[in-house]
């Protein structure tokens, strides 16, 4: 029997001034998935953690992504997949993304790399729409190729790998819920024009310290005049915790995805783990449980065992 | 007594998705400005072309500049500036900021290089603002810098040169006037977020495009979805030129700054010049003379001789 393991790492996505456009992977967490071939059309789930996800396949994100590649290449094809998710459902760091981009990269594997990287995001993006009501890409898209991932459009698929200095990245995961949808509701759905010149300043400012390897730009342009300033309402201490990991010498940083997690870029480890203990501070102080990863922009992507 | 003259080119702002952040500079066409240190603090102008600019310093672009910079540097300090312009008023691609950037670049120089970039932007959107009422720096910073300027912001002033390629440029200035300050107020204040979010899709991969020498991606993120609809309908022929001009292959383009002239990015010189040939049918067709500029993307800005 045909068998696969892959590591599909956590993402940020949102990446502040990019919404909806850039993301990027981390070296940590990652979720770990198995995936056997099976010769007839049905997808067979289990979970081997405690978080209790559906093993229907209709209902669960690497089960829906398995069944959009059955129907895309027909005949008895089938798979079984063991999920053991590390990336928390729900912290803001692209757990669902890491199912669906896991299931799709070790699909094609066992396939023999029948499609390419544009129809693997297609299929994965099954998964978010599953999870999150909408299709969006920058999640699944680092979590595939690693790196940053600029998603220019998705009507038709338009990704470009940014090439980015070797950061650091602490995140922090507030044991709070955010549901994605709420955080989509609650935005607005008209913006300023000025507030959107300045964003697409620092939109731009990023991918040119991304590429030109410029860091202080990198820190001057994580700014996000648009998204933040609304969705940041729910996230207790977000404004203490990017306030004081700047201070600690973070270049900058924001919320990951829709929230909770919040996360910081930073040039050296050492910042990174000060970043870390800014961040634990915070949430002591106000008595709110919560994990960190202290971690590097993961360039690999998911990867096959 | 000190004298110097200088070339300052034509610059292209507005730079399709990039609305007020992102500018070239042009080799084709420049201003001659020859500039005269005097031993008392007064401006005198004198034109040496047919477009009747006022010579008042206070209500002169050029003037206004150097006006700022004797007020920087007090003293008894003054100049006389002779101006030739080659960039006619009104056409939209920088002839305000060659005057701007002419003068105090001549100026600096007369000084003894005594002003940083950041400090000649600053003091050559004096000339912006009595011209358009606004100060912006994105036809300012390409035409002292050349080649392609992203200006994050302008408070405080952070502006980034973005390498490109050696692209061709292909301008029609159509004879009709658009004034500045019309183009700034059929922008609405409020836009759609779905189309910011595209726009900064856009741009980023715009600045992506140069910076990895990917003409295709550059091609493709040439488009604005938020500006160009609204101010095109100022422009006769507008579409039909954008339309024919791709077809040609041109990579894209759009309006020159707040127009009326549109320019159009090509790879080759032979596609800028079927361009060119394109632009004149359509205004020859609908009957609106027009100037056609041949020309690449100005690498040095401001050149003394």
């Amino acid at each position: 029997m045909k068998k696969v393991t892959v590591h599909a790492p956590g993402t940020v996505a949102n990446l502040v001034c990019g919404f909806d456009i850039l993301g990027l992977a981390l070296n940590d967490p990652y979720d770990i998935m198995e995936l056997t071939l099976l010769d007839e059309p049905k997808v067979i789930i289990h979970n081997r953690d405690e978080y209790g996800l559906p093993t229907e396949p209709e209902l669960n994100v690497a089960g829906v992504v398995l069944l959009a590649v059955m129907e895309k290449i027909g005949g008895n094809t089938g798979f079984e997949v063991t999920i053991e998710k590390h990336i928390k459902p729900g912290s803001g760091i692209g757990s669902s993304a890491a199912s669906a981009a896991g299931a799709v990269v070790a699909a094609n594997h066992l396939l023999g790399n029948i499609f390419s990287t544009d129809e693997l995001v297609q299929l994965a993006m099954n998964g978010e729409k599953l999870a999150s009501g909408v299709k969006h890409a920058d999640n699944i898209a680092p979590c595939i190729l690693g790196g940053v991932s600029l998603i220019r459009s998705i009507h038709p698929i338009d990704i470009i790998s940014i090439p980015s200095p070797n950061l650091h990245v602490t995140v922090v995961h507030p044991q709070i819920e955010v549901r994605t949808s709420d955080a989509r509701q609650i935005l607005r759905q008209q913006i300023l024009l000025k507030d959107a010149i300045r964003q697409w300043g620092n939109i731009a400012g990023l991918v040119a310290g991304f590429l030109k390897n410029d860091t202080q730009l990198i820190g001057r342009s994580l700014e996000d005049v648009i998204i933040e300033p609304i969705r940041s309402i729910l996230i207790p201490g977000f404004d203490e915790v990017k306030k004081n990991c700047k201070e600690a010498g973070a270049l900058g940083g924001g919320i990951s995805g829709s929230g909770p997690s919040i996360f910081m870029l930073s040039t050296e480890e050492e910042t990174a783990r000060q970043v870390a203990t800014v961040m634990t501070d915070v949430y002591q102080r106000i008595g709110i449980d919560h994990h960190i990863h202290v971690t590097t922009i993961n360039m690999k992507g998911v990867q096959i065992f």
